[in-house]
């Protein structure tokens, strides 16, 4: 009954996007993000990079709960994060993203989260979704095509603004 | 279409349960439950609280998953917590929680965080739930014959060892 | 070693400020927000409602970090929150908040949370900081000059657009 | 200032240690720890492993609280996670870990997330730790003894019970 994890191989190959520019989600370290080392806990910024990720699918006109409503969910599959600086307690700083890779119903974010001014580099990190048909609990066989259409949208860029 | 607040008088009078005795919760603050000034973060202890709550409902026989199942959601409706002292990192700590009041379908929860040799007090707080029938989105008449047995065995006390 | 709980009586009388005007800070529900019942979880508040806090307080020049930096902590010690409806997943919500009072080194907070079209209110809650000095882990005499200077401005009100 | 990731090769070999037996960390998912699609959050997984880390430091008598006071950080360098199947609303888990790896003062610990009766896999993930010195910002040139001891006493098994 429980969604098996998806084959490696994808299910339909539809053509790679690749986002050349990055959507950019700025945050700010608020007490209830950092922990005892006056920094934020490490955990925090996988809320970010979903908080990014939600809002970039919403820039390209994807509203996640229409997506929900229709039956398709996109759980994580695989998460990666590299901690190269802490952001400090009270620092605003940048989540910017983007899909690098779609194979089939396989969706690839690359994250990068810096300072401001793009001088410090705190994450990098890969977040892998897959889509899943809620009433069947089995990996789609293809992209709902109003994800399909704005995954195409958001490949060709530009439009973004 | 989505539930009103309760309205202060109950809607139907159960016998007022009152259980004399504690259920005591464990916890440690970990690094993530701490924040920048190296102590448990306010927010923090909603989350062992209500732990705290579902933990001695499992202990008496009623299963928070079984009533969402049939359809009796029981959301917090109101909260109020004063915090006496702050628990340091790495520290345990017993969370203690009882019904104090039940009218109709709100239940109300008495709180104290304690050190675990009861020599510090760190918070005083009460939660008040209400019971829900998810489908009319109403508040119900009555609570669940479920909970409303469990409720009564709580309040007879002493059998929870 | 440990701050004791500040008297109810304060300290010192700071005249009385009263900040009329809200002070309103967007937020939207992603799914870390959320949780099993589809709305937002009911301790995602008191995040949301401190980052409200601090952001006011960003606005009239305040600075957090400046104020640990100095040696002030400003804990939270009480906490109430009354919740009305829940915020749906995916939805936007404007939490409000100002300065109602201020005795001596206490600070209270009144919220509101409601739909950004004022149709729907969500929660509203009540939150009092108190002033420590961290290095004599005691309640401050009186606020440092720096937030009594920002809270007469802030209660002067008008100058936030 | 800031600490700089560490270079990929280790400052000083101390010989890799590799533990044969699992720690094992009983959680449950509780409401807080769910999203709206009825599972645990895919971030809740990280407080659960830094939980069980901690515990099993704890249980070969290394207090990461000490650590912290004598100056040590201990903070996340990598972490990677792959989600098989979500752990449902209610259900318990058994946090599985173990420290695989130790070059110099990196400690690669392994993770498994499983049912109570071990027929479910959840969660396979894997977190590098790097030893820094606070004071001086700086990657340590070699763990602090106490840790060294520990992991050795760890390493040579056995001994957990």
């Amino acid at each position: 009954m429980q969604p098996q994890l998806p084959p490696t191989e994808a299910i339909q190959n539809l053509p790679t996007l690749l986002s050349e520019s990055w959507f950019e989600y700025p945050v700010r370290a608020q007490p209830h993000h950092t922990d005892y080392a006056g920094v934020v806990w490490h955990g925090t910024y996988v809320a970010w990079m979903e908080e990014a990720r939600m809002e970039c699918l919403r820039s390209i006109g994807v509203s996640f709960v229409d997506l929900v409503a229709l039956g398709c969910e996109l759980p994580v599959v695989e998460l990666s994060i590299r901690y190269h600086r802490p952001v400090q307690m009270g620092m605003a700083a940048i989540v910017k993203t983007r899909m690098t890779q779609s194979e089939g119903v396989r969706i690839v974010w690359d994250y990068q989260i810096q300072s401001p001014d793009a001088q410090e580099l705190y994450i990098t990190a890969q977040v892998t979704l897959v889509a899943i048909d809620r009433e069947k609990g089995k990996i789609m066989r293809q992209l709902p095509s109003a994800v399909k259409d704005a995954l195409a949208r958001l490949a060709g860029g530009g439009d973004r603004g």
